[in-house]
């Protein structure tokens, strides 16, 4: 029996801070037909917020810290003010958005980071087995749309900030049991350049088996690299495809147009 | 066939704003059994943090307005930081609790106030036809408890601040259809008293036929007067009944114990 398809969408902090871009985003969010779930970062609000509150921004080692004052901000900036605004606009579109933390309907149970050499206080790590699959397939089911935001729960009270590209892998990972799962990642390129300098050398699609002769090469650098390592892990672990591209080009993606495509 | 029954609870802001009573009523919501919403009021939370982001509380011949400002703090507090805390609380106690705005799955549409002799701002105003009763029923069929928070949306983009005994009454009333439904109130006091000076002359049981003359002869004045009028209003759309009394005495509900019990 084949799965039915389900797109799992990341947009980052760049797209959630441009109000253009993120309406934009919205409507070829709506528009893409099939199943699908949005996860979405923070952006400069919380830190605003924060700094308008008079509260400070943690670093240790150039590492946020969450303590408990940061994570109320969070709280309300991420599962509050961002995910309700893109809930709306959504359904203004005519997609049934229902917005989600993890700690909603039990979905994504996280872990209280270990203290080690940095203590990064109210942050949560999370694996595909965090995730409750069930619950999030009942509300696709329902005919739901989910939006995540990049908070979570323990399961014993305590909310979670937690890193918004993990939860869609998690997510893509969990899910592909019952669905065949594509993840796709916007961020402020077209895809993986084979020239960083020219936008037009978009990467269209890359395997598995060249991911480590790209590497080698030295046109998969940087910060690309833990970026394509994380797709290339996800698909290892049941996702159909990773993509990463611009959030722009994202009524590409049905015809396989949009950004960069990592394939078994 | 007889209808399987739905409890709608509404907590207001004094139950917010005291985290042990607060704690004490999750725990007694989490053990109520059988399928059951929760509606939580906002509290002196936005009042304070509009304050500390020197947004200036406006009123009107006494009335609250929500202006641009004021609609980002209480979305940011009541369907944040307030809904997220109270489902995970739910969530600790065993309760698959599942916060929601009425944007949320368009749970909740509502219509912008008209600008009258006041201008209230982004208030939504609802009736029992605003509510989605199919998209509820999916989520508690689906074995979720919604949690919802005052703010809906307009189906156009636009949030909306909402009174939450409105949202009760009008998820109580939509509901009817398909679910023998008791609204209840959780307030300051044990129910509607025979003497307010007494907090043990609780009146159990009023029936609609009975209202008139209790309010002629004075028992029920003042504040109670509107709070039962609601109450024999929506029963008369169809509730089963409505209970009204302390959020303390909630897991006497069952038993026909808690406060005041209104009936056809």
């Amino acid at each position: 029996m084949s799965l039915s398809q389900l797109w799992i969408i990341k947009i980052g902090g760049n797209i959630i801070d441009d109000p253009a871009g993120l309406n934009r985003f919205l409507e070829r969010f709506a528009y893409l037909r099939g199943k699908k779930i949005l996860v979405h970062g923070g952006g400069k609000i919380a830190t605003r917020m924060a700094a308008d509150l008079g509260i400070e921004a943690k670093l240790v080692d150039g590492r946020r810290i969450t303590d408990e004052a940061m994570l109320r901000v969070v709280t309300m900036v991420y599962a509050g003010l961002t995910n309700k605004l893109v809930v709306a606009g959504l359904q203004a579109s005519g997609c049934n958005a229902l917005g989600l933390s993890g700690a909603d309907g039990n979905t994504i149970e996280a872990v209280k980071r270990p203290v080690g050499e940095i203590d990064y206080g109210f942050v949560g790590d999370i694996r595909p087995d965090s995730v409750d699959a069930d619950a999030i397939a009942t509300l696709i089911e329902g005919g739901f749309t989910p939006v995540f935001s990049a908070i979570t729960h323990d399961g014993k009270g305590q909310l979670l900030n937690t890193n918004a590209d993990t939860i869609a892998s998690a997510l893509a990972v969990a899910l592909s049991a019952r669905y065949s799962t594509s993840l796709v990642y916007c961020f402020e390129k077209r895809g993986v350049l084979l020239d960083v300098h020219d936008e037009q050398s978009v990467i269209p699609e890359i395997r598995a088996s060249q991911f480590d002769e790209l590497r080698a090469s030295g046109v998969i650098a940087d910060g690309m690299v833990p970026k394509l390592h994380n797709a290339f892990d996800a698909i290892g672990k049941g996702v159909d495809e990773v993509c990463i591209g611009h959030a722009d080009d994202l009524h590409l993606l049905r015809e396989h147009q949009f950004g960069t495509r990592m394939v078994r």
